[in-house]
């Protein structure tokens, strides 16, 4: 059987998301970003095309790397203003009964306790069909707002995010026993308090007496997603994401990382297919590969290169103003533009990559790559990277919203459906059985199923 | 002319708020509150009845001083499970045009950075519909949860609180100016990063040096509500607050709060009527005064004596078990029962308040007053308490939800309207403009006009 393509529509609550200098478009209308009527419009749309979920990006910063402030990124509005996606996910429930909906949310924002309710929550107004995109690393600006003189160091970032998890897992796995509901009128007993558990955590971070303030949701803990591009990152999510994003430019990294984080997996003693995995990608779609190709055109004549500049300057941590932009990055000595360089190159071998060029390219929806033409054509791409590397689908950005997705919605989707590589229909249940088709919760190998009350009780009584 | 009275909804995304077992009335519908529909159709109730606002109490913690424990609390739902009252609001205000939203968040939950962009989110999604009831205590086991060993103190408390609205004052009115936002396409300025200053707050408990990452919403400040019975806190409301919540059982009490208020306003330099000030009430209204009683007594059936008495014991912190059900609170010598006590005895005068009397009359709705009978009788009594103690409207509190409030919708709302008493339509505009007729923002002399950048500068330009 093929295997099917899932399909996220990736954005966030601000204007400019990727694809700097696009906001200009006369069709763009990612301005109106603080109405819900925008929102709610694009939930209707990715319902519409059966997409798996949108996932709201966020940051906690400015993008002040580029010449050395946030002048750059606030005239061109890169990911700032950015307004918080959490009010956003009840919003487009109303609207939707299928969509899932990933929320990012860094571990150093806010305390594991509040957090934990927020998400829980969010799982109980959707009925399930939440996910949360699980960021440990964060804009420097954004740590310095929050009293925190500098970040803590990568490994002690991993350190402080397997405890914020394990603090997450105990509140929602193992508070609540599934029997601990009863809702009983009329022996006047809404939950029986001898199966509700306090937690007890005492750790090097965090200290939790209590029991998790909600009741079980029907996730419980919401479909776990994570991007980490580092050997330990890429450990973390090996053992706790059931989601992975990747933002590799060609297929030959792809399919590296693909393989890199499977092996993990099993490493980690889960199944390799355990995790489903997402490479970053824009489509440019249109009837004919020669309208997509005059539509990309159109587009990259809004691209703000300075904007794109702004970006990557952000993501290296390296100031892009300081490099000749016409002149090739291949001389640059650090690990960050020397890896962009070299993913580049394996995209597109031809190209000379000066920061203009990386420019251009990251202008039309980041790092990811590109397809442009009809849905004939982009089908046959899209097919070819999921038969070379073994992804699993897709996060696609947009160049232009909501056009990029209504096209997609409107062309491409046919077209994989037809093929059966898309669903015709949605599966019911929540985001999770609809990902992976095994129920509501975490299963066993996952570390957050050993966390479950009943669980620790068996392990309890077998050592007994 | 007659005074306009103001009405509140007031809820709690949780089972039982004010009315402990009341969720085993047939009618009741709060075991739904995990679903959005539920939250959406009470909304729509709502603005059918032009209420002002619905308000969303909260705590992050359990009422476990009654016997000891949390055990009585997950019994009876007595605000456990509670879920987070954030995600409700944008939802609601999907099938809302001019519904106010309050919500209720604690200073101690959530450093002022990410809250405040929190708040600015909803404030542009529901086009500046949004009140804060600033929480400056909590529930002890709350704080626990948080890490926190014990709670600050109650003046270092305060001292925080100032410093916590100083954070965000400065980033809601002092870090964009009016003139920030330019979205000039053609010139591909967004915005003009030379009117968008970082805060640069360096203070005792906090420090934000950087920019507000949301674009100016259409009230900046969302409307300040609170609730504070201590001297410091009644100054504190007196300062900040635009809207004040009271909860006194009889018209002597609630005519010395609202004196009390008026008075410290004027200290503060504002306006005694600058605070629009709710009393906490119930109403049970029927077509005649007898079907009225009739309902009340039906509904005191289902009142849960020992879920009242877990209210009561986590407000107090006296763990109500440790007296005689049946003995009078006379002797009982602590502030907290003592002057609940004769707060009580100035309403009901005959009756003889034990725990039993207290519990019986929290258990419809708290302690606010109770009127009951057909729309003229319950018309004439809210306007006796408008007349006799200056309040400006009423917080009203549910027995059985949504029945409570379709009543108030249904009987009441027209009868006040007949009289006069009551708006015939919405006024346009945001909560601030609805509420107090003077435009969307905060007003000087209130202090956190005195944030704003224009403000500043107009200072230092009279200062040369």
């Amino acid at each position: 059987m093929m295997k099917e393509i899932l399909l996220n529509a990736f954005d966030m609550n601000c204007i400019v998301h990727q694809s700097p200098g696009l906001w200009r478009h006369p069709r763009d209308r990612a301005r109106d970003y603080r109405r819900l009527d925008y929102w709610l419009e694009l939930a209707r749309t990715l319902e519409r095309g059966r997409f798996d979920a949108l996932f709201i990006a966020d940051v906690l910063g400015v993008y002040d790397v580029y010449r050395g402030d946030a002048s750059e990124a606030l005239r061109g509005a890169v990911q700032v203003p950015v307004n918080d996606p959490l009010p956003l996910v009840a919003a487009m429930a109303t609207v939707t009964e299928h969509l899932g909906f990933g929320l990012t949310a860094s571990l150093s924002f806010e305390h594991p306790y509040p957090f934990a309710r927020r998400l829980s929550t969010l799982d109980h107004l959707t009925d399930g069909r939440v996910g949360w995109n699980i960021v440990t690393s964060y804009l420097e600006s954004g740590a310095r707002n929050l009293g925190q003189r500098q970040q803590l160091d990568h490994d002690q970032r991993y350190d402080l995010a397997e405890e914020y998890l394990e603090v997450c897992y105990k509140l929602w796995e193992g508070s609540w026993e599934a029997a601990a509901v009863l809702r009983e009128a009329a022996a006047n007993r809404y939950a029986d308090p001898a199966r509700v558990h306090p937690i007890d955590h005492r750790g090097r971070y965090f200290e939790v007496p209590g029991i998790h303030l909600c009741e079980p949701s029907p996730q419980r803990t919401p479909v776990l997603f994570q991007a980490g591009a580092s050997s330990r990152g890429t450990a973390f999510a090996a053992r706790h994401a059931e989601c992975v994003f990747a933002a590799a430019p060609s297929k030959t990294v792809l399919r590296k990382v693909v393989e890199g984080l499977r092996h993990q997996a099993e490493i980690a003693g889960r199944a390799p297919d355990a995790l489903k995995i997402f490479n970053l990608h824009t489509v440019i779609v249109d009837d004919s590969d020669a309208l997509a190709r005059a539509r990309h055109r159109e587009y990259l004549d809004y691209v703000d290169l300075d904007g794109a500049l702004t970006l990557i300057s952000g993501w290296t941590g390296l100031d892009m103003a300081g490099f000749d932009p016409r002149q090739p990055l291949a001389h640059v000595h650090t690990n960050a533009i020397q890896s962009a360089v070299e993913a580049f190159s394996s995209a597109d071998p031809g190209r000379v990559w000066t920061p203009e060029e990386v420019a251009r390219w990251v202008g039309i929806g980041g790092y990811g790559p590109l397809s442009v033409g009809s849905p004939e054509s982009v089908a046959d791409e899209l097919e070819a990277w999921v038969e070379e590397t073994g992804v699993d689908g897709f996060n696609l950005a947009y160049a232009v919203t909501p056009e990029t997705f209504e096209a997609v919605v409107d062309l491409l989707v046919p077209e994989l459906t037809r093929r059966g590589r898309y669903k015709s229909e949605y599966r019911s249940g929540s985001l999770r059985q609809k990902l992976f088709g095994a129920g509501d919760r975490l299963a066993a190998p996952h570390p957050g199923a050993g966390y479950r009350f009943e669980t620790k009780r068996e392990r309890l009584e077998v050592a007994r």
